[in-house]
């Protein structure tokens, strides 16, 4: 079994603790329902995971400061895919109504309010030493993760969004925080500066690799390894990496084609768009993107002054996640 | 002038020294101008101000710590003005419009959201020892801000709300944040802990005393204080305290009187109501509580250890508040 799903069940474990003894347990019913509601929708619980990965990369003692600093950060995420889902109306969430959807927008707004604040509580219970930094990594990482969002939503009605811009985006709305998950399981286990720093930059450009793919994969991949049909991002006219990088290499007829595309609704428009993107090169651009974050993650990694056998949980996680198109 | 003000003003330069120099300044314009706007549209300052004036009271030497706090609890309370704003479909504040209303529901939610970690990210820049103690405070609060909205809302849809529970709602929804502004002050003075506590349940009080006495004055004051017509309360049918009390005491004549006036819409529904607070003594006992929670504030003040001509500046903030109706 991977490292990381034992890490994960851990953690199920340790929030399942806290959600039956205290958390959201007492106070107004229809603050708390709708956290309740998210927490149990689950995900795969990755950013508490590496969390506890990192600390035990580093041979930490205190692993209470590290399922603290998990619950935090998964508390973080869960609050923000509650407002993230108002903002996009998205109805459905790992096939379950998303929280507006199911408890009304007033409820999701203040339920994400009150779920963001108990991340920040979490934060209490660590060693009093590591309040500040974790703190401080924890609210630069959130801010960067507002930005994110707002790019993504500003790139909505742009249509000259630029390769590094959407880089940019995707680095700030998900990887920094897979990111600060791994360096704030370092700082938990009192890693080195230039450690904690290499574990946080492994998770970033592993962040930014796995979402590429996740675009790649969206027309390139296989039905069975994505688990719904191919071409979701295409019919929904979405800016992704190879979106971006066809417009941006496409011949003026090229254009012209992509831009008719984008109306067009008939049952050839997926395996059009993906001739275009294989004409301009843009699948093997993003490939060479994919494979170039990738390959700075395992160099990030190689740099940790660590015993190499304690970083095989993190390398096997970087091929499960960057491997499942092979 | 009341120290109040001179404190508002001070807190009114660094806050603009920060917004100029770098909070809000770079980044998405989108995500941050609605944070800009809702900070210009400026109000009391209510709140840092009693944060340094407590400060002042335990003769606190690091006044950047104060200020720092003092900006985190205007920060925090500003975040959750942008979101009540949304759940209450509020058009107008301070007679501008409301963010949601200028800049849209989604731009309202993500800016809130912002807004509150910047608050958090204030408690960076304290005196190392006092992060977690604030941390605490703050985190408590905006729990229980967070629950008195939610009672808030719930209570629009129940019939039978009692006095208890409303002056348990106004505690949460608005008193906890005045009284953890001064504890917060306190603290970044080294105050002993009994007159922290203190001076939080001196905030408490006043708080409760000056929300029922706003409940009480929209019946009772005169519009040359109000600012406004009497009676915007009974004609928006809110439950407050008058309507409460009223409610509880009535006879079943009364009851089926005050039943009828909810539905009606005549040009003496104010004068009727208000007739229906007197002949039930709501008007009275609503004057009691007031009394009662503002004897509690003076208690608190008094058992203070400082010198008492420190304390005049609360002393003048609690009659300035307390007798606007005189």
């Amino acid at each position: 079994m991977l490292d990381f799903r034992a890490q994960a069940q851990a953690f199920e474990s340790f929030l399942s603790q806290l959600t039956q003894a205290s958390m959201f347990n007492s106070g107004p019913k229809n603050l708390y329902a709708p956290c309740t509601y998210m927490l149990s929708i689950g995900g795969k619980r990755i950013r508490p995971a590496v969390c506890l990965m990192a600390h035990e990369l580093f041979a930490g003692d205190k692993l209470q400061d590290a399922l603290w600093a998990a619950t935090a950060v998964e508390l973080f995420h869960n609050f923000t895919l509650i407002h993230d889902d108002i903002m996009d109306a998205a109805t459905l969430r790992r096939g379950k109504e998303t929280v507006y959807k199911h408890f009304g927008t007033t409820a999701a707004i203040l339920s994400g309010d009150v779920m963001d604040i108990y991340a920040y509580r979490c934060l209490e219970n660590v060693s009093e030493h590591r309040v500040l930094p974790l703190l401080k990594l924890f609210n630069q990482t959130a801010i960067e993760v507002c930005e994110g969002q707002q790019m993504d939503m500003d790139f909505e009605t742009l249509s000259n969004v630029q390769r590094e811009e959407y880089i940019e985006m995707i680095k700030l709305k998900t990887a920094v925080l897979l990111a600060a998950s791994m360096k704030m399981g370092a700082i938990c286990a009192g890693a080195a500066v230039q450690d904690a720093q290499a574990i946080y930059d492994f998770g970033l450009n592993l962040g930014i690799a796995f979402q590429l793919q996740d675009d790649y994969l969206d027309s390139f991949g296989t039905e069975a390894e994505l688990g719904k049909l191919i071409g979701g991002d295409i019919r929904a006219n979405k800016k992704t990496i190879l979106a971006i990088t066809a417009r941006e290499r496409a011949s003026d007829a090229e254009k012209a084609r992509l831009a008719a595309l984008i109306e067009y609704e008939g049952e050839d428009k997926v395996a059009q768009t993906i001739e275009l993107f294989k004409s301009t090169a843009a699948d093997e651009i993003c490939r060479n993107e994919i494979a170039h974050y990738t390959r700075q993650a395992i160099a990030k990694l190689q740099v940790i002054n660590v015993p190499e056998e304690r970083k095989q949980a993190f390398s096997d996680l970087l091929h499960y996640l960057m491997h499942r198109n092979s």
